[in-house]
C-alpha cells in the first residue's frame, strides 16, 4: 500500500460506527429508497444472491470505505462486505476497492448512496492530498473550514484527513475564533479578546483575524495564540510573518482566503504555519467510482 | 430580472416551508452550533441586533435563497430575511442578493450553515444552466441523476431545475430504470421488461437501458417507454436514434454517460429528447457567497 | 399452500427489514408498552419462557407474517418467530399461523401491537382477493388509492398486493393525476395537462380524471396516458371504453368512485383496465386472530 | 347542535395540540407528500388561493375536526381552517363540516392526510354511537380494547369518547389486567393476584379475566376490583353477576368478547357495568367525507 | 448477596433493552461524545484492546448496572460487559462491580456516560434504602413522586424500586389525583370528584389530596380510594387516619411533604400505608463510582 | 437586583430558544404528559383561564428561568410567561419569581416538568455560588466537570456559569485532556503528548493529569498548556504550584479530586489557577419551589 502521509488516517476522532453516522446514513438511505425500490423489487427475486466489486474509475485517494460498508450493512445486515484497499491509499484506475457478497435486492438498493459518500470523500481526500503535495517539505499543514456540505460534516472533515489534511475546528464550540464582526460588536479588537478571555475560556486557545499589518500587531499584543492571516497578499503575509516571529515565538499563524493550488505554495513560502482551503469541501469534484454485480 | 430559462422555477415540487427541509436545516444548524457558539457568546450581548447582507462575490445563477432564510429562521423567528433576488436570477459580482435584520448572536450562529447551503445550490445551478445554454435552441431537455449528495437531494435536485434543468425520477421509487444488472438478475432484457411490467406497475413509463444498438433493438421490440443510450459513442447514439424513431415516434430517448461542457452540444445534436449529467450534482463547485453585518 | 392470484406477493417492494417498518413498528409498540407492561412484570419472572401459537379464528387470507415477526424481535431480538404459512396463503380457521418462542414477558409485550397490524393486513388482503375473484377470468386489475390508515400506508399497500390487488400511486410524488381541482386552477383540462407536462415531467405518465363523456375526449384529444372515469354509471363507463378505445388503443382506462362486491363485476365488464377501490383500505373489517402461549 | 350523549366530548385528554399529535400527523403528511406534490406543483401557481370546503357524503357522528385543521396548520401555518360543527355532533349527509381558506398548493397537499384520518375517526365515533344507542336507558357503559390501529391509539381512543363511549386502559402501563396467560405462569389466579398486589400497585385498581364461574368466584375472593367475564354465554353472565353482587357490591364486572349490535342489548340487560368493544376500533368503516374547493 | 429488600428488584415493568432506554442513552452518549473524543483518538490505537473494572469507591446499594453494560453495547456492540453484582445488593467500598472488555477506544468513550448515569441511580436506590431502613417494621410503603431529573424519570423510578421503595403513578396519564387546583377549578371536592369519576374513569384509583381535617372528612365522603396527607403536622395525621380508619377500613391512607430521614419514622407510626418522598430524586447524592483499566 | 458574581449569567453559550433545549424540554414534557392528563382534563374545563405564580419556597441563586418559561410554551403557545426576576439573582423564600397566565390544563400539565428542571438547575447555581463564595478574593476559578446527568449537560452548565463558576470543557470533542488511561495506552506521558499534538490538534490546548510531583515535572517538560493536579494533598500541591511557576509562567494549574465546601478554601490558597468540582453538578440538592393557582 502506498500512504498519501505519515500521520495514519485512523488516528482520527471520526468512527463508522458512531450513532451519528448510522442516522446520517439512514436518511440518505431513505432519501433514495423511499417507499421502495420499484424496479428491482419487480425483477429480481428475494432469495437471488449476488457478488458485487466496487471499482475505481479514476485515478484517487481512497477515503470512506466503511462509511461504504456501513451503508450497505445498514440495508441488510447479512450483507458481507470486505474492503480491498484501506482508506488513505493510492488507488489506481481498474483497481478493485471492495468486494460485497448479499442479496441482489439490497445490494441495488444501497449502491447509489454507497457510491455517492464514497465518490465525494474520495474527491476530498484527492484534492487534499494535491495541495499537500505542492507543500511537500515545507513545515505547514493543510487544514480544512467550516465550509462544509450540510449534514456531511462529520465525513468530509474525516476525508480531509485522510487526504493528508489537518482539521480546523470542527464548529462554533470547539474554538475561539474572533471575526471582523466580533470585533465591530465589541467595539475594538483588544475588548473582544478581553471578553473572550473572561469567563473560563482560556482553557480554549484564541484565534484572531487580522486583515492588515495594523491588526496583526493588536492581535499580537492582545495576547491571541493563533493569528490568521485573512486575504492577505504574499507580501504582507511575508511582512506579518517576521512581524509576528520577531516578538512572540509560540505563536501559530495560518493564512486564509483564495488559497488554490498554483499559489498554495507560494503561501507556505511565507512561514505561515497553516493554510486553510475552503475549497477541500465546497468544490471537490467527485471520484468516479462504480459498482459491478458479476454473475 | 434577468432570468435564465422560460419555466418558472417556481413550478417544482420543492418547498422553503416544508417538514423535510426543516428537518435537514436544523440537522446542519446543530452540527454547526453544538454546544453553543462560544466566541459570539461570549462577546455579543444578547440585545445587540445588527443588520447585514448577502452579497454575492461572484457571478453565478441565485438557487435557494429561501431556504437561506428559512435557516435563519430557525435559529431566531424574530429574524427579518429579505430576498432582494428571485431563484432562477442572473446575479453579478457585488450584487446584494439578501438584507437580514436581528440580533446579532442569531445571525452569526446561522451564516455559515446558509451559505454552505446557499453556495452548494448556486454553483448546481449555475453549473446546470451552462450546460443548458450550450444546447440553446435544440429540442433537448438537460437532467440530473440519482447522484447526489446524501442527505441533499431535496435542495440539489431543486436548484438543478432553478438552474433550467429538469429532473429524472428522484428516488428508486418513482421510475422504472432497468439495468443491466436487473437484466442479469432476470435472464435477458425481455424478461426483465415483462416482469417489470407485471403487477400494475404498468402505471409507470418504462425505462431500459441500453449499451449497444443490439439492446437499443431489444428495448425497442419489448416495448420500453425511454431508452437510455448509455456511454455510447456519437456515431452509435446518431444510429440508435434513427432506429428507434424510425420505429416508433413516442419512445423518449435519454443519453447518459461522460456528458461534459464540451461535448454536450454534439450529443444534443444526435436527436435524443433528454441528457443526463451527473456531474450537475456531483461535481458543480461551489459559488463564492458571503455575509457582510453592517454597523 | 393454495395461493390467491398468480403475481407472487413477494415480487413486490415491501420489506419487513426496512428502516421504515421498524420506525413505524417501535412507534406502535412504544404507544402500547408505554413506561412499561405493569401486569406482566409483577406476575412473571424476567427468566421465564414460553412458547406461543398465533391462530386464525376465522377464514382469510395471510397478509403480513413477517412484519408481526419483526414486531417480536423489537422486543426481544432473541425471540424465535416462526411462521407456518406464507403472505398470500388461504388460511382456514383454527388454523396455526406461526410459532413463538422466547422470553414470557417479551411475548406478552410484542402480542397486541403485533396482532392489531396482522389483523388489519389481513383484513385488507382478504377483502381484496374477494374483489379481485369477483372478476376472475377478466382482463381487470383491482387497485387500492390514498385512502389509506395515516402512518401505515406501506403495510396497507403491501396487503392489497398480498390479496392479489395492484397499487395505484404510493402518494403524490409518484403519480401525475389531474383532477378538478387542478383543471379549475389552470382553467381548463388542456392547459393543466399542457403545464403537468413541461419541466421534465413526461417521465411520468399522465392520468386524467373525467366524469362526462365531454371530459374523456378532451383528456384523449390532450394526450392523456391514463384516463380515470370517475363516478359515472355503468352505462356512460361503456360509452367512455367505446369512444376511447376507437381512438387510442393504448391509453389505459380506471373505473373509480363507488365500487362495491355488488357492482365490481359488472363495472369489469365494461372493458376498463383497472378499477380503485378505496375501501379496501378504508373500510376492510379486520380478521379475527389471537395469540395463545402454550404451557 | 345535537349531541349523541350526555358527557361533553371536550372532557378528554386528547387535544389536538399536543406533540404527539404534531409528531403523527407529520409522519402521515410525508408519507403522502413524499418528495413532493408533482402534480400540483406543475400545475397550479404558488400564489394561487382558494376557499375549499369539507363537505359530508353520508350520515355519521362527528369526531377529530380539529385534528384535520391541525394537519391543513401543519403544511402552512397561513391556513385559515374554521370547523363549522363540533366534534359529538350528529352530522347530516350534505352539511359543510367545516371552512378551509389558503394557497391552493397547500390545501391539495393536506386533503388526502386530513380527510383519511376524519373518515375513519368519524366512522368509529358513528360505529360507537351505535353501540351506545343499542343500550340506552342501562346503566352501563360501552368501552373500547386496546385493538386499535398500530399508531393510531391516541385518536382512536378519543374518536371513541367522542361516539358517547368510554376508554378503557390506554395500554400496558396504565391497568393492571390479569389474563389466563398470567395465571398460567403464576401457577394459579391467587398466586397472580398476590404477586400484582406487591410492589406499590394497590395503587392502581385489579382487574381479573374471568372465563367460567368458577375463576369469577376464585377472582372474587381474592380481591378482584374489576372482574372481566371473558366469552360467557349470556346465561352465564346473569349467573355471575348474580354471584359477583351478592357478595360484594362495588366490584366492576365487564362483558367481553364476541359483542356486536345484535347482541348488545341483551349482554347489557345482564346487569353488567361496562361492556368492551374491540371492534369499535378495528373494524369500523369510513365515513364518507370529500374536500370541495370553490372557485 | 445481601439484599435490600424483599420485593426482588426484578419484579419491575423497566427493562435494560426497551426502545426507551436506548434513546435515552443515545441522547446521553452524543452529549458526551458529540463530533469524536479527540484525545483518546490521537493517543489510543484503534485496535488497542483493553479490560476495566468498575469499582465502588464508597458503600451503596447498586442499581442500574445493566443500564451501565448497555451503554457500553452502544458505543461499540462487541464489548463484554460482566456485571458481578445485581442490582439491589449492598455495595463495599472497593468492591469490583462490573468487568469490561473490549477495544480501548470504546471503553474510554463510554466510560464517563455509563459511570454518570451509575453513580445517580446507586445514589437514589441508598438513599430510598434508608428511608426504608428507617421505618423497618412498621406496615408503610416509601413512596417516589414525580420529583424525577427531567428525561430520566424510566430509571429513576427503578432506582427506587430497587431501593426498596415503591412506585407512585409514573406521570399524568396513569393515575387520578386530584389536588388542590383541581378543587378550585371544579368549585369544590365534591364537584372535582363527581367530574373525575364520570367518563369510564373508575377504572383508575382516585386519590385526592386533603391540607386538612375538614378536608379529609370530605375527601372520605365524596369516595376517595386513596386520600394524601398534604404537609399535615404529626398530631393532625395521627387524627386523620384515626377518622379514616373508623369509618371505612379500605381506603389508603398517603403521607407527604417535607419527609426526610429524622422524621420519616415518627409519620410511618402515625399509621398510613405509604409515605411519599420527593427527596428520593430530587436530592439524592451520587454514589461513587470509577473505571478502571487494568493493563 | 442583587447578583452573585461579575461576569453576567447572559454571557454564555446557552440559549433558551436552541433547538436543543426544545428537543430536551418535548422529551420530558412527554415523559411526564404520556398519553394525557386525565386528572385535569376530566376536572377542568378546555376554556379555564388562570394566572399562576411561581414561588420560591427556600432561598437560592436562580437559574434557569427562561427554560421554565419556554416549557410552558411547548405545551401551549398562548401562555404568557413573565419572569419577575433574572437568573443569577439571590432569591429569598417567599418571592414570586414568575407569573404565568394562560389556559389552566396547559398550566397544570407543563407544572411539574418546569419545575423539576427549575429546582435542579437552581441547586447547582446554588451550590455553585457557595463554592465561589469561599474562595472570595482569590484569584481561582471554580469549574464544572463532566459528572452531569445525562442528558442534561447544556442545562447544568448553564446553571453552573449562573452560579458564578465557569464551565469545563463540553465533552470528549472540544478539549485534549490526557489521563492515566491514556498515558498507559501510550506506553508514557512524553508519547502520549506527542501523539496528542500530532494531526493539527495543538489549536487545542492540551491538558495533562498529573497525580505526583514526578508526573508534574514530566507534563511540563512535555509542553502541556494546563496541568491538572488529580488528588493530590495540599502540601503536594503547594509544591507543584512552586515548581511550575518557577519554570513556565502561563500553564494554567487545576486542582481536582474530593473539593468540598470544607477544603475548597485552602486549596484554592495553594496558588491553583482553577478548581474543578463534580458535586456542582452531581450532587446539589434541589432547591425548592412551587407553583400556586390563583383563583
Amino acid at each position: 500500500m502506498n500512504r498519501m502521509h505519515n500521520s495514519a488516517p485512523e488516528k482520527n476522532r471520526f468512527s463508522s460506527q458512531s450513532v451519528l453516522v448510522d442516522k446520517l446514513l439512514r436518511n440518505a438511505l431513505s432519501e433514495d429508497i423511499g417507499s421502495g425500490d420499484i424496479t428491482t423489487s419487480s425483477i429480481v427475486p428475494e432469495e437471488d444472491i449476488s457478488e458485487a466489486l466496487i471499482i475505481a474509475k479514476e485515478d484517487f485517494i481512497l477515503a470512506g470505505i466503511n462509511f461504504a460498508g456501513r451503508t450497505f450493512k445498514l440495508v441488510n445486515r447479512e450483507v458481507k462486505f470486505k474492503a480491498m484497499k484501506r482508506d488513505g491509499s493510492r488507488i489506481r484506475r481498474g483497481t478493485v476497492i471492495a468486494e460485497i457478497k448479499g442479496d441482489t435486492r439490497s445490494l441495488l438498493m444501497a449502491e447509489r448512496t454507497a457510491l455517492n459518500l464514497l465518490q465525494r470523500l474520495c474527491g476530498i481526500a484527492t484534492l487534499t492530498s494535491k495541495f499537500v503535495e505542492r507543500v511537500a517539505g515545507l513545515p505547514v499543514k493543510i487544514l480544512d473550514t467550516r465550509k462544509t456540505t450540510p449534514g456531511l460534516r462529520y465525513f468530509e472533515k474525516y476525508a480531509v484527513k485522510t487526504g493528508g489534511g489537518c482539521n480546523h475546528r470542527y464548529g462554533l464550540f470547539d474554538g475561539l475564533l474572533i471575526k471582523d464582526n466580533h470585533i465591530a460588536a465589541a467595539g475594538g479588537l483588544k475588548k473582544a479578546v478581553k471578553l473572550a478571555r473572561s469567563g473560563g475560556d482560556n482553557l480554549f486557545k484564541l484565534e484572531v483575524e487580522a486583515g492588515s499589518i495594523k491588526e496583526v500587531k493588536e492581535a499580537l499584543s492582545s495576547g491571541a495564540d493563533i493569528i490568521m492571516l485573512d486575504n492577505m497578499s504574499v507580501d504582507e503575509m511575508i511582512n506579518a510573518v517576521k512581524i509576528i516571529r520577531s516578538r512572540k515565538t509560540d505563536v501559530i499563524i495560518e493564512a486564509s482566503g483564495n488559497v488554490d493550488l498554483e499559489n498554495v505554495r507560494v503561501i507556505a513560502e511565507t512561514g505561515v504555519d497553516m493554510i486553510s482551503v475552503g475549497a477541500l469541501t465546497h468544490s471537490a469534484p467527485a471520484s468516479d467510482i462504480s459498482m459491478k454485480i458479476r454473475r
